[in-house]
């Protein structure tokens, strides 16, 4: 009987927990461990359900808490992880804190290159807004340069780089920056509506039906490797999307660095070596699989989704205010939208749909960065 | 592909949560999911290691936010579960404010037989022993009496009967008394030691190398109908393994109920017609895959274990008393013992060793039983 699981890894995942749904660690964690990783889950929050019901009961933990945890870790000898993930942490000094525990954990394996690798994903906004307070922001600043890999999207990736991404090449030089500003080698961001960008450079016009993630690792003199993946977008906001990237990707990329053998395993941040073409990165491979599975499940939950609405109409309430059938309305299509995660696990392990990564070439860069 | 799933079942899972290892939902959500059952889980405590490490971080819920959380799933109608696991809670009032979920959820499905069931693991004490404090016992005994399955140890059976457990007759005689004073339909002893009880009935003398769980039904006229399944036991203790135990019997008593069929699905609490005999019974059918999967489980994690503990021997510090390498070999010790649940899921998904189940028939009742 075949696994199907990545090689051993012992994850961190700080991130906030919902009861009801999967988002953060209630998407991450399963993620991780059916493709074999042993995950221990540190909660930064703890909610009913996630907040685009836009109704929610539960606590926030304070920094203290969160440093606590990680303490009560220390103190008996449970820190041998190898890689962390860290997601959405509630307050600026819960980011410092959360920031402290890679650190930490970076220092232990400073001797073994290799032996310990932090993704982080610096959750603040979307689509043009910050959902966090003003001062996560800085905070997040602070730490992102001990990071090994970070996984913005669009919105964040212009708030860390300082540059409006309107176009390809401002679209470049922002992960550029990133890399330079922040001495990240491995990035990713997450969702690119390429055409709501102006075109520039021989990159062709994509598609308003598919999204694209961009990614690069670092070359040893600095300059960013490119890669670029167009997907089919499905035609929803689904909660929780970016924790099922972030925690495939720990698992895939793991297990792509593995087979790039000791050359990546053992190198610094598993940065491959320079010969290698953006195409090739194990951070490309890794994210093929991670957009493969992605996209079944997503598939999936839009099916269940429609059969889900339509079995059960909308309430028909005369007694209640338009007001009121309009929150219940949306209560009922959040919680159709919840990601169907657990049946679907089957493309968690068995990745099947067929993407092809694209270099992003040198000709197509901004000169700037030729 | 064979997903070999459980039918579709969302699951309410209340219990303890730690960072580090597997115990609670820490163990029972995991093991749920990847038999397809679909959990929202609500932690009762949050801390960063099991307490058998004899040292930990973190924070136990109170019952007002235990009551919060679930206050937060009513407001927003994600309260569809069929079935609910509740575990430990850290207080007495934590007990009540379980309680009174179960209880709300149980009236909302009066209407529908069969369609919530819920799962109850009085967590109280091992061993002749009580870990809560004494209010904990009377807050149990208040709502058993709605739970449909109960999962006590051979201590907690004798806290809940009242019944000194020292012999087979005796032991028979509190399951009857369970099921007669608390009402309920469904009881496992989850570990009885038979060798340590004096021998009565025409029940062979079991060997010491034997666990037995026995398990009963109640008929109409409110009799027992008891089974008992012998298991070679592994001669070590694990942390966690009562949650997984009541996670696995979830999943596997909710697949056997609906191979069943309509009469056992739609009939209160899941209870089978009179004709049903004791090895007939869903319980008792769920009860052997359960044993199964569990067994080759920590037959892994001992393997695993044992090869932990001899590739890093005892720190040898003579700088450290006495006392410090006795407590630092107990953390060490304890870690090694952490269940591999994650890379042996496949032994969830499909159990192998075969084991029997026996009817414990009339004649080998007590007279008072017949």
């Amino acid at each position: 009987m075949s696994d199907l699981l990545v090689p051993d890894t012992r994850v961190l995942a700080v991130a906030s927990h919902v009861v009801y749904g999967h988002v953060g660690n209630s998407m991450a964690v399963f993620v991780m461990q059916v493709l074999g990783c042993d995950v221990a889950s540190l909660n930064t929050v703890d909610f009913s359900n996630h907040t685009g019901y836009r109704q929610f009961k539960g606590t926030r933990s304070t920094a203290e808490q969160i440093s606590e945890l990680y303490q009560g870790l220390l103190q008996s000898h449970l820190t041998d992880f190898d890689v962390m993930l860290s997601g959405y942490a509630p307050s600026a000094a819960a980011v410092e804190a959360v920031g402290a525990i890679g650190i930490d954990l970076q220092k232990k394996a400073e001797g073994t290159p290799g032996s310990f690798f932090w993704v982080l994903d610096p959750v603040m906004g979307d689509q043009g807004r910050l959902y966090v307070n003003d001062d996560v922001v800085p905070a997040y600043k602070k730490i992102i340069h001990h990071a090994d890999l970070i996984l913005p999207n669009q919105f964040e990736a212009e708030v860390l780089s300082g540059i409006k991404i309107d176009s390809l090449s401002t679209l470049a030089e922002a992960i550029n920056v990133i890399h330079c500003t922040y001495s990240v080698p491995h990035v990713i961001i997450t969702s690119v509506q390429l055409f709501k960008l102006s075109q520039s450079g021989a990159v062709p016009s994509p598609s308003k039906n598919l999204l694209t993630v961009i990614g690069s690792t670092i070359r040893s003199n600095g300059s960013p490797r490119l890669f670029r993946i167009d997907v089919p977008a499905i035609d929803c906001f689904f909660s929780g999307t970016g924790d099922m990237f972030a925690a495939l990707t720990v698992a895939r990329l793991r297990e792509a660095v593995a087979a790039a053998g000791p050359a990546v395993q053992g190198a610094r941040s598993w940065v491959s070596p320079d010969d290698v073409t953006a195409s090739n990165l194990p951070l490309a491979q890794a994210t093929l699989k991670v957009l493969s599975s992605m996209h079944s499940i997503l598939e999936k939950t839009l099916e269940a989704r429609d059969a889900e609405l339509a079995a059960a109409p909308p309430l028909q309430n005369s007694t209640l205010t338009a007001e009121e059938q309009q929150k219940q309305e949306h209560l009922r299509r959040t919680k159709a939208g919840e990601v169907r995660l657990v049946r679907n696990a089957r493309f968690l392990r068995e990745p099947v749909a067929q993407f092809t990564v694209q270099e992003w070439l040198k000709e197509d860069l901004p000169s700037s960065l030729q």
